[in-house]
């Protein structure tokens, strides 16, 4: 086989014993999902009811149906119908207990500015995960921008005024990092330079004019901004890079667009590329040259699965500083991810490493401590969190 | 070996018991071809004659010799001027015969519209295939946009002499699909609306003032109209992706700049992405979030050669739902291409799935099912095939 | 394991036998260097000295320990710490002595336009590598340029004093290749026409007017007629590709940004480029379609080390005509960049084709044609160098 015995030898017992660090997550839905709901959560395009087509037909399907099913009590390879009704059978509250607590994650790092569903508080995610995790939150920079539109603002209050609210929100959170969706917005082939107060004022105006106290924030200069407000927050900034939904328009989140804002941004705050697929090469470019930029490839992990998460991981380190690949899992919606995300990292992970020290190209405990580092140890450093939960 | 045994085991079986769907093919040479024509056809290069460089020392050369060869009943790796005097020896219609009969195929869409050369009609290649197989045609609406303007029209009448000739065209044909070469004429990069009619009747003018009552179409204008005319058609449209000839600029093929035109058309018509190389991993994106997109690696399978076919697989269907990926061979020219496309494609896949099945990632059923959809049912069902032939 | 046995069989052996033509690298350091020194020439980003991070942590310090630290008679994996005072020890005439002879290199083609560090002349470089070798220089264009501005120059005398300068060094040193770092400096994305004299002269007057007699050369019409002056040069061109330090844009580098460029010069000069990664696929599509473009992925082989140099070369290979792909270290300030380089072309490469030696889908003669081409016949004959050092 390719990857030969893909479970076994000392990297994957180091890996299986380390308590991950989580450091990009949501939460998981807190009600039992009926089968078109939980199909629209394992997708990032829509669920198309009405085409035949299922999500369950797809990477990501097929691995819920090999490596969730048992978790849930069925056989491995379940079909699609009986997996569902058995998630309803066992009740939200279970099936979240299991996956999350099954995870094996001692912190989560969670970005709770994204609930179009109903879904768990930092409170409940860390009660699913059985009382022995810490939950850290991210506070999203959009969603702030959004509410001080939302609540009223004159234009040229706009810019202190959300970075008193970011401020703010991060205090009273205890956040460990704020994170953006320019990618989802503009993109990245931004203007870098911060813009002037009266270009602020001026976009503000624009937004705020244009109805319903300005609804989704996408001004070019306000989200550049926002990139620049991050720098003032002084914490690490978490950006969605690559894959995503329809909204995302791939070409323009290439991260090297980022190029020219992280030369001006230098020794600064720490950037966090978050997902990457398919640009993990450029990511780990960035990585390699920029002191302050960090990659994952969390998402696509278990959208590929972990028949394939090696090979993510085998280009997300060609060249990477081992100091600079962190694990999230990007959990969101189903508890599922939360498993699934762990298990093929650690797989993936460690049979890339095993691999090399079966080779004696790297030397066991080099292999231990690069799988320490990207497990957890890179992650505790950069948000400053204790080095135990 | 990395890739284990590739031709054993049961999805191996499966594929090879299946009459494929090739959804997007040519017409192969109807003459016996000099050294010098063979070469120029196995190449997207030219043949390069006073270069001392032989299309034969590519990746697709070695393959020809190693799997067509025996075809012709030469020894495995015979050398190129041996392969060549043989394929004379055998005339053309002895070549092209064996080579598609013995792809196995059950249905050929056939693009009719590119043939700088003389090439087989759909029946001539219905009699190659052995009469088994099933003959359904493409138009190419550049085609028919360029033989309206050779015809002479007034530009205010462009529009919809052309709309009506592409139905003309359809009807006649019985065809199943339409195509644009868009990628070669403008690239991606264009805008997404449809163009007004007073915009498209000047850049009619444009085109048809400029010479040759038209001669080729490459206005940016008259490109978004024949993809708005695609959506008016109703059928699946074809769209060349990626690898082609020097005629492509590949950094404005990359399909993800489509993106806003196929959210503005989401729900019409299916877009069928051909060949994707190396922006494989962007069309699975676009096949992920876009209900209406598919995609195939064809024209890339033949040129890789089998060694390298499984490589491209796996990242074509990183995160691809198994009902978008489809099996095309993208044979020109020489029925070589139809024998190695094939080849590449059952060996790839049934190594990848096998693979899978091996290492308990997948079940046995799932993997003859996805290999079933590829080979040939999603084809018939995007395309409305019957369900044999 | 994936590679199975990467260091056995005939392919092997026959790599092992062959002297390298390394067209393109630079040279390395002329004193003992400090761990700080080191670790800041082992990195493509910077040293970080204040980060916690050591560019040993990193797949080339991992290669430098493992595959380096014997060739000084440390065990391999061999500390950081105990690396960098062994080779103090040993002193920095017997380090390069034993790196660069070891690599088996039968001929350089030398860059001596960078040299920010103070490094080995090309007869010190040949006497490291033990006097069998011959070392033919590279003349940097942005160079010569920039020494003709510091020297002074009226702008409208800019162009003819450039070309006579660039003749001259030609000469002079008996250049077989000119190189150009448009890729540090502008990116691909110009506009690809030869600038007029009046455009030259121009652009000359504002550059020369920015102060410091030039300084360094950035405009774009500039560089465009840099390239252009190559063309008027008639030597073979190389150009930097893709993957370098934090100067780059990496988005503007995609070496099929200059397919316009490249058809307007088609059958003049040899275009060589260099790196290429993370775009050897967009590297190898040029060199499939153009008859004058040939690849190399020096500098990312020894950055990415032996254990994933094969993956690098599967992707340079996909397509690409056998007689278009080079070898190169691109090694410079270090000497182990050279033994690195040469370590993983020829166990990636050999393991690439013995593989498909075993598996039958290449003969061997075929396969010790293709290596012998890949490490010194191509550029023996794009370069004209006699047939033997």
């Amino acid at each position: 086989m390719g990857n030969a015995s893909p479970t076994d030898g000392p990297v994957h017992e180091a890996l299986a014993g380390l308590a991950l660090v989580d450091h990009h997550c949501h939460g998981v839905a807190t009600a039992d999902l009926a089968p078109e709901s939980f199909e629209s959560l394992i997708t990032e395009g829509d669920a198309w009811p009405d085409s035949g087509i299922t999500p369950f037909d797809s990477p990501v399907g097929v691995a819920i149906r090999r490596h969730c099913a048992p978790v849930l009590g069925l056989p491995r390879h379940a079909p699609a119908a009986g997996y569902v009704a058995r998630r309803a059978e066992l009740g939200w509250r279970e099936v979240n207990r299991r996956f999350v607590s099954g995870a094996g994650t001692g912190a989560f790092c969670l970005d709770t500015g994204y609930a179009p569903d109903a879904v768990t508080t930092p409170a409940e995610l860390a009660a699913s995960a059985g009382g022995a995790a810490a939950v850290y939150e991210v506070v999203r920079l959009e969603s702030v921008a959004e509410a001080v539109a939302a609540a009223g603002v004159e234009p040229d209050e706009y810019a202190p005024t959300f970075l008193a609210a970011a401020r703010e929100a991060v205090e009273r959170r205890g956040a460990v990092a704020v994170k953006s969706v320019a990618a989802y917005r503009t993109g990245f082939d931004l203007d870098p330079r911060r813009p002037s107060d009266a270009e602020v004022t001026e976009a503000a105006r624009r937004w705020l004019a244009a109805g319903s106290r300005g609804g989704r924030l996408h001004d070019p200069v306000l989200m550049r901004h926002l990139l620049w407000t991050a720098v003032d927050l002084g914490l690490p900034l978490q950006l969605h890079t690559g894959f995503g939904d329809s909204d995302i328009r791939m070409h323009r989140v290439d991260p090297t667009h980022l190029t020219d804002w992280l030369h001006l941004t230098s020794g600064t705050i720490p950037v966090m590329l978050l997902h990457c697929w398919p640009y993990q090469r450029q990511a780990a470019y960035l990585a390699t040259v920029f002191a302050q930029v960090y990659l994952d490839v969390g998402l696509t992990l278990h959208y590929v699965g972990p028949s394939r998460a090696r090979a993510i991981l085998e280009e997300a380190l060609e060249i990477t500083p081992f100091r600079k690949l962190l694990y999230s899992s990007d959990a969101y919606g189903v508890a599922e991810f939360y498993h699934l995300g762990a298990l093929a990292f650690r797989r993936g992970l460690a049979s890339l490493l095993q691999e090399r020290v079966d080779e004696d190209e790297l030397s066991l405990p080099d292999a231990v401590r690069i799988a320490t580092w990207t497990a957890c140890d890179n992650a505790r450093r950069v948000y400053r969190l204790p080095e135990h939960d």
